[in-house]
């Protein structure tokens, strides 16, 4: 599998040709940007995968539906109001919005797809959008980092990321714009990741190979465990450098899918670390993905993170604790950053001051081999931090 | 099923006829009780579940074993270390711990059952423990909070029961020793609950009784989901009352259970409200157990029982994240302390106020009913604080 370490990203990130963005602040907040657009300049190829979550949001209902045709021309969002428990209303709301859209670009209302990203239970104030887009597509602009600016919500920093599929004139591009902190989010603050190229791909493909590198990916990311309700990724093809080689395509497509899983996990609530968890040699791929997840969503391997203690018992713990998993307990070894410290489900004498000193890097490897098989799997995640508590025991929903 | 509240407790608690206990420092902490013994009279009938973790301590596996034969005449404890990834030499000191206490009482090393908890991977001090029971027989005591002192580690307080099976001079007594803070443990601090009765029942009946008791109550309680290898409940019935009516027996049984879960949760890590979890009209006891647990385990339902706000977002959020139960999510309601906030999938319009004020109380309730049939459960679990994050980002494991 690739890892995102091999792939050269583009500094500073840039958009395939024919995609730009723009945002606005329409009143939905006091000040800060609150609607983010999207554009290709044709119809493009587009894909996209949404919530599991019971309770999925008006934009994820209908983008369900507008995604079937498998063609976008342009991508809006908002923050504050999340347009979720709002019912038929809720579902009009989201559909005006995609309407003004659609309108402002020159397009119709099922080219777009909406998503929205805040409290949960409050009607939309949908005229504000509708204002507010008004002569926005005078403001495209070719930089990522203006929409990814647009769609931030308790995310520290905006997020995108472009890297190049092969070379010379037929290099197509890809670039990922996304808004944490997690697919799993402090105060529903939702996991939005859109995905814009250039590459020609028919609508089936695309769709095969988005849900191949969310698999590894923003699947396998955790930062607190809470699945939002309005969670989205969605990937554009827009045709304009036409075919590119499938494999290396699906390879830069899951190695920038994983780099912005990271950044994601970073910037996870209150996170100062990030937390890597490798698991090997398990009996299955299902296997490996729930130790992997339950490694970072142990509130005590995370806290042990936050406190840099290579606590061993706590990894043991968190490994042992995925009952329904074929763990040989006597064949497991576990090294952290690197350094073993279990084998055959005994702790390891190991040099405690020198990993303990690895544990204050900001990325921590946790590595398992369970002795089981032949599968793996990685997930990410971040510390559990007094931050997180201040920010989410501190919201006001109302 | 019948509700802790509805059942009258001892004040104080005290001990069936033929149980005592006494406690010591024999060592292994600084200063502060470090060993507990638990001792009946004659053999007592004896049922005992352990902890699923694939890690389990080495007292946990000789456990297994020594509770096949159904009779036991005393438990001894040790906190400061867990005994847990310690291989072979790990057996050889549990067995050696059975030993020495067997010795001091007068039986053999099959009648006693072993449980130690505390830090994983370092092997344990037996020879402390051998010196230090050596004695103990004559410090027995009729209280049990003098046993439940021995057992406390991250407890803010000693943790006993008891109440009456029947009335008059038939009647019997179960008694309840526990520590927490969960089933699921900070710092490996692991739950123990031991439970002492008078009563006679033969050792099949006993171990199903514990096992009914156990699914609603202890199996019902998440601390911080992170499952200890050091879990363990066992039942005591030394048949000094003679035989009492089964039914009311287990009715006592579960409602004692569920009284101490309540406690434990209410006692964990941080803790300053306990979360009881009630799922309604749920399509199987399966899926309500997996939505009951599911809420008191969201960082952010945690968080907003510390904040005290109503956040109905985050209900409905950690309701459908189980993809995998039957919900109808247009005919789920929810009440927060009794309040309606959730009709038909929808956020109500509540008094804001009223609501945020009762979530400042000691014991937060919340409700939901699924719609989907007629299964309910009630998990237990405890708000997420600072104090949380404070004391397992600063445990040092070495």
């Amino acid at each position: 599998m690739p890892s995102s370490e091999t792939l050269q990203f583009h500094e500073p990130a840039r958009f395939p040709r024919g995609f730009t963005c723009a945002s606005r602040n329409v009143g939905l907040k006091p000040s800060a940007k609150d609607l983010a657009l999207f554009v290709s300049d044709v119809d493009a190829t587009a894909a996209a995968v949404f919530t599991r979550n019971h309770f999925p949001g008006a934009p994820v209902m209908l983008g369900r539906e507008t995604i079937r045709a498998g063609r976008l021309r342009a991508i809006v969002v908002n923050s504050k109001v999340s347009n979720v428990a709002t019912g038929t209303a809720g579902i009009d709301a989201a559909r005006r919005m995609a309407a003004a859209a659609a309108s402002e670009i020159g397009t119709t209302v099922d080219r777009v797809l909406v998503s929205s990203t805040g409290v949960i239970g409050v009607q939309l104030p949908v005229e504000l959008i509708e204002r507010g887009v008004r002569g926005m597509s005078g403001e495209l602009q070719p930089d990522p980092l203006v929409g990814a600016y647009g769609i931030m919500t308790t995310d520290t920093h905006p997020k995108a990321l472009s890297a190049s599929v092969g070379t010379g004139a037929g290099a197509a591009t890809i670039t990922w714009v996304a808004k944490g902190s997690g697919m799993i989010e402090p105060n529903m603050a939702t996991m939005l990741a859109y995905v814009f190229t250039d590459a020609t791909f028919d609508a089936p493909t695309l769709d095969r190979l988005l849900r191949e590198a969310v698999h590894d990916s923003f699947n396998m990311l955790s930062v607190d465990s809470d699945t939002s309700t309005s969670d989205t990724c969605a990937i554009l093809a827009n045709g304009h450098a036409g075919a590119v080689d499938e494999r290396e395509f699906a390879r830069v497509l899951k190695a920038g899918c994983i780099r912005m899983t990271e950044i994601l996990a970073r910037d996870g609530e209150g996170a100062k670390h990030l937390i890597r968890a490798v698991v090997e040699r398990a009996s299955s791929d299902a296997d490996a993905r729930r130790v992997a997840k339950s490694l970072v969503n142990s509130p005590l391997v995370k806290t042990m993170v936050a406190g840099a203690d290579p606590n061993v018992g706590r990894l043991l713990m968190a490994i042992g604790k995925c009952f329904d998993c074929a763990i040989q307990s006597d064949e497991t070894d576990a090294w952290i950053n690197g350094y073993a410290v279990v084998r055959g489900g005994r702790r390891l004498e190991f040099e405690d001051a020198v990993v303990r000193d690895t544990l204050r890097q900001d990325v921590v490897e946790l590595r398992v081999s369970l002795g089981a098989g032949e599968s793996g799997a990685t997930a990410y995640g971040c510390d559990l931090t007094q931050g997180y508590i201040d920010e989410n025991a501190a919201y006001y929903s109302s």
